[in-house]
């Protein structure tokens, strides 16, 4: 199946719907937004076996991962329809008048409003829940933001039938098709042209270092600069503390042999570095982890780019100075696949802090099942090297809790760099709920203070505004008196859902 | 007095010094941040008639309004440091785990956490409240970020007095001295190696459009960008709907004659258009408001550079095609003061909707005591006028319930475009409360999601962070099951203050 790309012409037009249909759409409420959502979760689920069986085709994902994916899609879509509905995320403030004040106090009240048409350029590796009706088109949608996504061009095909979910549901509750529009683009050309529209008011992507800086860089140069939140993933640092390790070498080494290629490596949680002190309790890890990831199955990658360049990139790293290989998985058929994917090799390699520490080669995101330990000489090369590591989405401590009371200084090294901080456990698995933390400092995205994940994903695409001096009946129903819809509001600097 | 540039090499030391300080001063508790602040407040109160008296020579203000401005500087601190410690601004959200779940719920639970040294360049327009321990610097210690602040070349003495009252509280409160830094500029090398020091990262501006422009495009040149909140400025429009303007149009005139002049003009939410329907009433309003101008005394700007761009900008509009002098202030003395401050005369002029919508120049801020009044042949040229006007801080409509309901397209586009929308009051006078938005879509702000009134402002220099799989005892007081600070938090979607 081919597509052309949407041509200059076809965006200006798009965009101009889109406006138009952002005019209408900002004002419908927060329960005919959320049943917009519910209605796309719905059809999601209709599209059946179909669109399971075109996804197997263009991503080479196996079956159980995309119904699982398309589950988490749906749940997204749900869930954040019921946080939509809640209201929470509106940031509602009133302050009453205070006439006898010197000068006199006037009413205030602020709630956030939608920012206007938003673009999702969605991710190869998540053909669902981070693509055309994935988590920044379902809080775009909340927010009360026209969509416009560009199908990506590695899964179009899924895409396209994702898309006419959304216009069957767009349509079902008699919105103007603006509220969700998509486009197809191949060339670079299409995804400039989408974000310097004047209409175009916001960007969501998530994907590469390289193409999510391009996109801020543009938004940036316009004549009004845009918010961009892209999500450019990271290399997930995983830090081994020596009580931890000491006693459970072989059962983390196992558990990280399984998150290092769980779906061949290609999640933007995917631990890429493990750093642990020169010990006999480390060679045990390397050991292990090594004869653990020997064993791997290869598995085709999501498509012949992304094959090409993890094994590029993983050549490149292991070329490099001190860097030595621990061990590959079974080595795959040098055949392939039918559809152009190739199977990603399993790797993990070994190097010092001092080599880590000096070359910035090792620094990057090898995307793929790729894991590189590096071994420090001490606590504080350990220390230095979570000094030295660029923002992440996520940091992982192995530790006993001595080990935390020990290491101080390299718990909130670690803390300062990374967006979700776990401990004793994997990063992969990101799930779907509001104390989810999907971002973090640059370059994991670019504006830490946003998630794309959970439904405080939603502000990423709204603004507040204050209403002062409005008497209650010209008031929006979210700041009336009565709080009409029960949602929580800060009256007087108090929480509360009691009317005022 | 005259304040010598700070080095290359001074300013190196003090991000070096503001990150150590960095280190201690986020790990600081709510308490102890709000104390530091109500402490400053304490020390600005101490300053006593001597700082009044060195901005009243420095910034040509008057005496009462110098007076009244600490006073909001000293509430503002008051306000920030209550919010802060109750908490709310910390987004704290508890998932607990569900261990039955294919595959198994962990337990996340997030809070903001500070961004790290926050570079603060003040304002010439408020020596107190939007600079050295201005609004921005208030929120970014709430935060829990170290400042910098670069003085402003206008005010060196006063900011100078300030910061010394601000060093007295840190070393109060024996917090480390990199809390709080204080430098000199008025090369613009100074502000452009504060802003690209890799150290910093965040920053506060209010401002030109031109300067906060240029910090925004630093930030985003840096190999690590970095958030700028600028607002710098914009010509908040003011509507005057027929009904209401037929019925008041002596009265909205006598209003807004003090509101254009309040100050001499040098409010970043003066009313700088004024747009109306060709009617008698809007001849009647013209007459009364040149009539009001007319008798409006001369006073001295902020600085020469302020009254000599006031003069220059005023010229240029009134220079237009189809713009026309309404009615001027009284002349001022030809004679400088003493100080070198220039007088700002007071001046209204006006111009076609259609001279309006081909003239860019005309959209532009002319800071100080002017205004433009835009006649529109209809309601349509009206709606185009609004339609037109690019992002502002506020907007205002003069409006009875029948007009709002009549216009309903022009309310909305108005609505669209400000980060705070009046009825029938003025924009000038800013309150400080929790619903207050001090921001607005670009160029008002460079970050529409986000204001530099009221403690909302703390969330700028704020980034949330999730702990995943931690026991209890290791979290983060904030965290923790028992609500050991009695904040409020959303436990399992729910806000509660109850323990979990």
């Amino acid at each position: 199946m081919s597509y052309t790309d949407t041509s200059v012409q076809e965006i200006n037009a798009c965009m101009q719907e889109a406006w138009n249909a952002f005019h209408v759409y900002r004002k419908k409420s927060l329960k005919e937004r959320a049943a917009l959502m519910r209605a796309i979760a719905k059809e999601l689920e209709s599209c059946g076996d179909h669109l399971i069986e075109v996804a197997m085709r263009e991503t080479n994902l196996p079956e159980a991962r995309l119904r699982g994916e398309r589950g988490r899609t749906i749940f997204q879509l749900n869930s954040y329809a019921d946080a939509c509905e809640r209201g929470d995320w509106l940031e509602a403030r009133i302050d009453t008048a205070i006439p006898d004040k010197v000068p006199p106090k006037p009413d205030i009240r602020k709630m956030l409003v939608p920012l206007g048409p938003v673009v999702v350029y969605g991710a190869s590796n998540f053909p669902f829940a981070y693509s055309t009706a994935g988590g920044d088109t379902a809080c775009a949608l909340a927010a009360g933001c026209p969509v416009i996504v560009k199908a990506h061009p590695a899964h179009e095909h899924t895409s396209e039938i994702v898309a006419d979910a959304i216009h069957k549901a767009v349509a079902y509750l008699n919105l103007p098709k603006g509220v969700f529009q998509h486009v197809y683009g191949k060339s670079i050309e299409v995804g400039k042209t989408l974000i310097q529209h004047p209409h175009t008011k916001a960007v969501g992507f998530t994907g590469s270092y390289g193409a999510g800086k391009q996109l801020f860089d543009w938004a940036n140069e316009r004549k009004e600069p845009i918010p961009v939140f892209a999500e450019m993933g990271s290399v997930n640092p995983v830090f081994l503390l020596p009580e931890k390790l000491n006693a459970a070498a072989t059962d983390i080494a196992n558990m990280y042999a399984g998150s290092i290629t769980l779906g061949v490596g290609q999640f933007c949680t995917n631990p890429g570095l493990i750093i642990g002190i020169e010990s006999e309790a480390l060679t045990t890890f390397t050991h292990d982890l090594g004869k653990a990831i020997q064993k791997i199955q290869p598995a085709p990658m999501l498509h012949t780019g992304i094959a090409k360049a993890y094994a590029a990139k993983k050549e490149l790293a292991l070329m490099q100075d001190e860097v030595h290989l621990v061990a590959e998985g079974e080595t795959p058929s040098a055949v392939e696949n039918p559809d152009g994917g190739l199977q990603g090799l399993a790797t993990v390699a070994t190097a010092s802090a001092q080599a880590f520490l000096k070359n910035p080669v090792l620094h990057q995101e090898v995307f793929g099942p790729y894991s590189l330990i590096i071994r420090c000489a001490n606590k504080e090369e350990m220390l230095a090297v979570a000094q030295h590591l660029e923002g992440q989405l996520t940091a992982t401590l192995m530790a006993t809790e001595n080990d935390i009371l020990k290491h101080d200084e390299l718990v909130e090294a670690v803390k300062n760099i990374c967006g979700r901080f776990i401990l004793n456990s994997v990063p992969t698995g990101v799930e779907v709920c509001l104390s989810m933390q999907h971002g973090g400092p640059f370059p994991a995205t670019t504006d830490s203070r946003f998630t794309s994940v959970g439904a405080d994903g939603i502000k990423r695409f709204a603004r507040p505004i204050a209403f002062q001096n409005w008497s209650n009946g010209l008031l929006p129903d979210e700041l009336k008196n009565e709080n009409l819809l029960g949602i929580i509001r800060t009256v007087n600097n108090e929480l509360t859902k009691s009317t005022v």
